[in-house]
């Protein structure tokens, strides 16, 4: 065991500080909004505007868990590690402020030969890339060396106070929303397991994925968290509940209900369902990281904020002891639609 | 692999909802100034003061590199894991507004039996006892199964405007203080090491600690953060830098010098060694969560804050190319004094 700890601030020695200043470099690529101090001290430093709020979220990555070394690629890991608090900051209706990244990774993952860059590196490659199309710095974090690779990823952000989109806000006669497709995460990850299936490549590297297919993977791969359209929503305050699509339509809505008190009702034929993902892969499926919201009947919703489009997928209903929180209208009638959600422990 | 995640705010099923339930439930003895918003949505919501920054830090604590399951009781690891990011809040002079946590445990260390809480149970424990004596909320987190123990502690605080305490700020001339006694961590770490290796019971089970041997393990396992007197330095504005002693007075001096720009020069017969620690424990040793501060010669800096000694040990001098930035006044004569920090990948 050892009793000191480096990090992104306090490099020590040669191979740390290469690392170190690998990422301190690259994540200073500023200036941005409200980043007063960002790697260097023993905190960063967030300057919020006068009457802001801050929305914080925190999100672990782990090795076999969330990711596959022999499934994904660094870059997609890195992607989707930062996707997922930022669909949690665009669920809250929150601008982002700053991303913090606390690393561990088994040292041959950090090792670089001349033309070959590291894992790392193409981790923080696919990190970094979406970073910069949010405008989010990389402002902080912690490394260490560790036996399997497991990333936190922390998204702070900020939305004026009293403004945010809670999952609390939905009543009954509100309309219930979804943003772009449901199902194509489900759809290219069933896609993914099959192609790494039959790879003839080394178990421990990603299969190389044909052109044809990066588009269909892409869902999977890297998921497009909608932080423009929770904006949009939060500030011309057309949603009166919001949250993301991380674990499934059917186990998100549940959420939603009973965070609100309230019973939906979700129309099967109003479905976005994704051109590759079947009914039950839009119902079921996890880590789309679409918004789903409710609005008063009488919002004006447009079709599509950012080129993005809003569907209306059924209505919010008052919860009525006994009956099922959420109900699927189908053509062989109402049925009662269960959280299929997945638990760690159980 | 799973395409779900589970975290604080959507539990899913039985197992994790009872683990979940919990954490939430203990979370949440509030309310706090400045938490709007905690476990339970996208996001948790803060609220600082007006006219108030945020400071923001993350530590990663991964099982055999930060502690280790024979050597570390449950109540240790947690409060060790909080206290490492209450003192880099205390170092930048700010005030504590809520502790996140994001936490991959193999499933058997959450599992509890009648009379026989888990070892999660006592980790949060020991997490939520020091979380209470700095009136800390636990506000949210994430929650994974993991081959192996991680946990990454992010604390938010809150410091007025240009008040935080910055590594940048020391100037020739000042003074240089620490607070409390060096070396404690480092001596007790190798009395800990020292029991392991004697001990009789299971490797898989941390030693039992005989009762006179507890306060001297305490600095290593129960380190206090300084939050009080990071908070007095800043509200009386007597610090011109500060950073908290994680690697070890020989490191973390060298990076408050390269910072601030300048060269140190500290007194050995002035060092507050702790009663069991060595002069060498004293410059070297890591984890002693104190904060070492500079002030202006003319700054009155009192004898005490809130019952921790403050002791001046040295001071600024200009930085000169070719010169060692830290000097160790001896008996012997000045030697330069190297940083002894510790790196993960060399």
């Amino acid at each position: 065991m050892h009793s000191r700890r480096p990090d992104f601030r306090s490099p020590s020695k040669p191979g740390e500080l290469a690392l170190l200043h690998q990422i301190r470099n690259r994540a200073a690529q500023g200036p941005f909004i409200g980043l007063r101090l960002g790697i260097g001290d023993d905190c960063a430093l967030l300057r919020p505007r006068p009457g802001e709020e801050l929305a914080v979220t925190t999100d672990l990555s782990i090795a076999g868990r969330h990711f596959r070394l022999d499934w994904h690629r660094p870059e997609s890991i890195g992607h989707r590690a930062l996707a997922r608090g930022l669909s949690d900051l665009a669920a809250m209706g929150a601008r982002p402020l700053a991303a913090f990244l606390s690393i561990g990774v088994p040292r041959e993952l950090t090792t670089s030969a001349p033309h070959r860059p590291s894992w790392m590196t193409h981790f923080l490659d696919g990190l970094l890339a979406l970073a910069a199309v949010h405008k989010t710095p990389l402002a902080g974090g912690d490394l260490s060396e560790s036996p399997i690779p497991v990333a936190d990823i922390v998204l702070v952000g900020a939305v004026p106070q009293g403004r945010a989109l809670l999952r609390s806000g939905a009543r009954s006669g509100d309309l219930l929303y979804v943003t772009g497709a449901l199902g194509g995460a489900a759809a290219a990850l069933q896609r993914l397991s099959e192609l790494a299936g039959t790879a003839t490549e080394s178990p421990a590297h990603p299969p190389r994925i044909p052109k044809k297919l990066q588009s269909i993977l892409s869902p999977h791969l890297y998921p497009r968290p909608r932080v423009a359209q929770g904006l949009a929503l939060q500030r011309r305050r057309l949603a009166s509940a919001a949250l993301d699509l991380s674990d499934g339509l059917s186990t998100d809505l549940a959420h939603l209900c009973e965070e609100s008190g309230v019973a939906a009702e979700i129309d099967a034929a109003l479905l976005p369902i994704h051109p590759a993902a079947t009914l039950d892969q839009a119902l079921n499926g996890g880590e789309d990281y679409e918004l789903l919201f409710t609005a008063r009947s009488t919002a004006r919703i447009p079709r599509s904020i950012a080129g993005v489009p809003l569907t209306r997928i059924g209505r919010i209903l008052k919860a009525r002891p006994g009956q099922p929180a959420v109900t699927l209208l189908t053509p062989q009638g109402p049925q009662p639609l269960h959280p299929h959600g997945w638990e760690h422990f159980s």
